[in-house]
């Protein structure tokens, strides 16, 4: 370990991501890690709840205390939507930076939270200092930032792609279309008659439809970004497969466009982003990204029908969760971004 | 087997559609095997390609001959598309009634078949006279029918769950987008690397975006049924599971509805459809049509951007190519249209 | 529904293998469903919780009682075990005959039951006069038979297979190797963390080695069908298929044998037998029984080691459970064994 | 890349291990990659062949040559068994050194390997020099070797938990029985209906009982290893899962032992070794070793029948064929063992 290593926490570490962030700071050369909480799994060795890291980690989880979370330099909150504003608040009084992978301080509006998560935000006093942590967009932001927001899978599929096309005017802000395909993995670490195998394999579904509470923050990312009066309509479906996020878009183009104009688009903000990959040729599979911090862009352009259809494809572990926020903390504390991720 | 039994034959019975076919006619109170054709297979016992056919079906593949041919009453094309149309001539020259399973003469105009299937068409005079079999809007036509052009499995999948709200003028005719899953087996048996599980297995990916052949044939049922000058955009993606279409729909509301004027247009035309099952609540899913022929639709309303999502589930061997089949075999010949099918 | 036939109840009706049986008795001519009671699921319409059964079924899942369930002339117990021995002894009592799924009623000693099952036997009186619902085997028991134990999945398995080459003295009864694989949708309906798709999906693992509930189950069936002393080592695993069990069978030879000697064997016992098919030549695949009430056999000798290795597959869902118990219902009511199977 | 980075190139390098080598030597700290040769993919980038190296490989599969070969220290050879006896000896004349994933040089008996490989061997005075790359127990020879045969999937799978065992006395050399399972990937990338998806999804099936090419490896890894004169019963089975070997061992215990005296045996030998995981109570699972390098093993023991059940799990691309590949190159040339593989 080196000595300018930082010390890092995880609460929430027992899950699917908080497990996937652990594979990722094993091969981070800048960081120490200090304690993993985990309340079901408190006074668990992680080899056996994860056999996967068995010689790799000695480690046992502990339930969380502010004190012990306090030895870090910055603390991963893993945990469900609407636990994590119960212990940030305190984190950061604390001083510690914190980067969260649920939803509690994605969405600046405490209303739209309430309406899409069905509970009141404890902590909305907090929402105003959190920084969306979409580092292709926010990285400045991301830098100094103390709480930073990491981004959902679905929003993050979405967004990075249709940003580039929405800012240099080539679709209609209105009359997005947003089809996005999950990996069971993506419904978390738990028991459910609905997750079973029996239930999901050689089937697929779609749910939430016009509820998910991802609509809000795909929406207030692409306005943030773009300035523009932006409406989507977004459907989630469950596939069978462990990971992945494969989200198609079909959008109306602005007006007759080539390839190369949609190509430009993205090498003008993308070029040199080290995990955004775009193509006027090929077209994005989940296996490309599975297990990288990758999302992969394409898209075909469908004139007669003025529509442009872009298709993305990510891994809603990595850079749908612990990737990104590994990535977010190596802007935090300016380390090379793809420090541990490459 | 019942006197009034008829004869039916098969040409292309070793592909996975042949297969599901012979499946069906085995429970088929009204039909007698009489041959079934394979050209690599020939010569082969059916029960050694489909072990899962082992005491059930004693017959050997045998090579094409229209002599052979026409000791039925009907023959089944279960043939690659492209094929059919050296065969089915000959077959209708001699009396005999035609189901064919691929696409050569489902599309009325010789010169889109051209552009979309990379071949001249060779018999382009019999598609003036073939009846496109879709059961539930060409019932009348079926019946009398020579030959029966069954439905590919992505236009019955969108098609079916679209012409009523078109025809109920609740959505507009432009802009609908038909984002389209689809199982492996629909790809057919054959050795290709990009159809191997390794391949395949725990991802997704768009194909054929904007160029598939079954974009000419979706749009010229929906205007035929429907009489409107529709524009569709139709993305297909192949799924890691052997069976099944799933098919989200977007459109966009004529005016602001409720659940209860879609409900109705369903009703007006399918509440005695006896393999469409469709509901305003339940959110379809692969695996509860697969091995059957029916078709499942749901939807949702999306006020604030006047959208609706319709969504359908079929399995492609079943209602999306053999069940069908076998449906339009039964209004052919004046059988119970459920027989051999529930 | 013809007049002769009788009246079907199922208690646990909820259940994949519920479910199953319901698919069966749907096609069967010579069954009038009355009741399907399930206690979760009590007051939800059956295709509600199925929504494969959609306009197939209208009944509504009800809270058992006996009054209710005697109305039937049958009653199959698709309970988990350890439940049924609750219910049957006052169905019995009201001169119900009775299929049991479970394994409350397969193994003659309560002891044994106790041991296994960890649980003491409440019903240990009725025993002995249960009979193994193997039709191969007991087939002249089931007949007039008032309380049929049908069998476990694995020793369907296992046990078709071995028997007929123990019989004939062609293997050693001690030193079996019986190597199981199992489709997922053997572990029941329920919510558990250890079914769920991402834990199951893309692995495969041992359970419960050496202490399964099935081996006195194996070894019971083994010494009463041969009067042998019979000593097998049996592992079972999980596979990520939904259904299906494949068993590999290692035993040794008692002399130099040849493959037609092998072949006898099954012939003597199984050539007349509907639901067996066996093969010198092919090697089973789940896929070929999957959906049937089939059990594959195949096999090969090793000559050099002594040894002979079996292999068979059934479809954990129908031969392992409601097809078989069809099956014995209907040699239980003297209707054709294949009624509803085939 | 450091000063004392050493040059390897690789034959036949658009395989599936041909592939999982080129990711692993990216991460490998003290190579440098030369060349990748790839026959039918010649010419053809490798991003394009696997888009997954998008933006981390720039190279383009070349077609083979000897003299492009040799400007690297250690050549990889990823061919499919029976190609790699044309190029090793010139490679080695001209004094490279080579790890040949195949079967070519891993047999020392020329006539076994024709008897199994369905060939003759093209280069039979070499056998006698290569080294068996099995690390945990070659180690010293293949420090120095010139030609290291890495060892097939099934063998590492099965040698390595048996091989304690045997050299302890623990289990009887005859009558043991290795019961395996296969991902797909393990039959390469080709074109082969047999592996499509939708012939091995959902299914399972043992193939080459008692004639598999690596029957006589076991025995002759065993052998070799131990000196005892073993006999065992190999079968494989194919198994729906893209990664992953499962062998279930079934053996006799040479007298009533203990749990401890089992874990003693693999303490003795494996306690330092860095890619062997045991253990008495986990059972392995393929998921916790797929995409490691690691083997896992777990035992059970069966008193009552003198029996040990050994589980054994690895990754049949890493520890089967690509990770053990560069585990032998890092003892080759004095690099850390895990150099590239932790």
């Amino acid at each position: 370990m080196l000595s300018q290593a930082i010390k890092v926490s995880v609460v929430g570490a027992s899950g699917y991501s908080g497990a996937e962030l652990l594979k990722i700071l094993l091969r981070h050369k800048k960081v120490q890690i200090q304690k993993l909480f985990a309340n079901s799994s408190a006074g668990k060795r992680v080899a056996e709840v994860y056999p996967f890291f068995t010689q790799q980690v000695d480690a046992v989880y502990e339930q969380y205390s502010l004190e012990a979370a306090c030895t870090s330099d910055v603390v991963f909150i893993a945990l469900p939507s609407g636990e994590a504003m119960n212990v940030v608040p305190e984190l950061l009084a604390r001083g510690k930076r914190v980067v969260d992978f649920g939803g509690d301080f994605r969405l600046r509006d405490a209303a739209v939270y309430q309406k899409y998560y069905k509970r009141d935000h404890t902590a909305a006093s907090l929402l105003s200092q959190a920084v969306y942590g979409l580092p292709e967009w926010n990285r400045a932001q991301v830098k100094p930032a103390k709480l930073v927001a990491n981004p959902g899978c679905y929003p993050t599929g979405a967004a990075l792609p249709l940003i580039p096309l929405l800012k240099e005017g080539l679709i209609e802000p209105k009359g997005i279309v947003i089809n996005s395909l999950s990996g069971i993995s993506g419904a978390g670490r738990s028991a459910s008659t609905d997750m079973s195998f029996t239930e999901v394999n050689e089937s697929v579904k779609a749910y939430k439809v016009g509820v998910h509470q991802h609509i809000p923050e795909i929406l207030q990312t692409l306005r943030d970004t773009t300035q523009q009066s932006v409406a989507v309509t977004f459907v989630p479906h469950l596939l069978p497969v462990t990971r992945g996020i494969y989200t198609s878009i079909y959008a109306t183009v602005t007006h007759a466009q080539t390839e190369s104009e949609v190509l430009a688009a993205y090498e003008k903000y993308y070029a040199r982003e080290p995990f955004v990959r775009f193509s006027a040729t090929a077209i994005p599979e989940i296996k490309n990204v599975n297990y990288t911090n990758y999302i992969d862009i394409g898209f075909r352009l469908y004139p007669e029908n003025h529509q442009i259809i872009v298709l993305s494809a990510i891994d809603n572990l990595v850079k749908g969760a612990a990737g990104q926020a590994v990535q977010n903390m190596n802007l935090m504390f300016g380390f090379d971004e793809t420090e541990g991720l490459i």
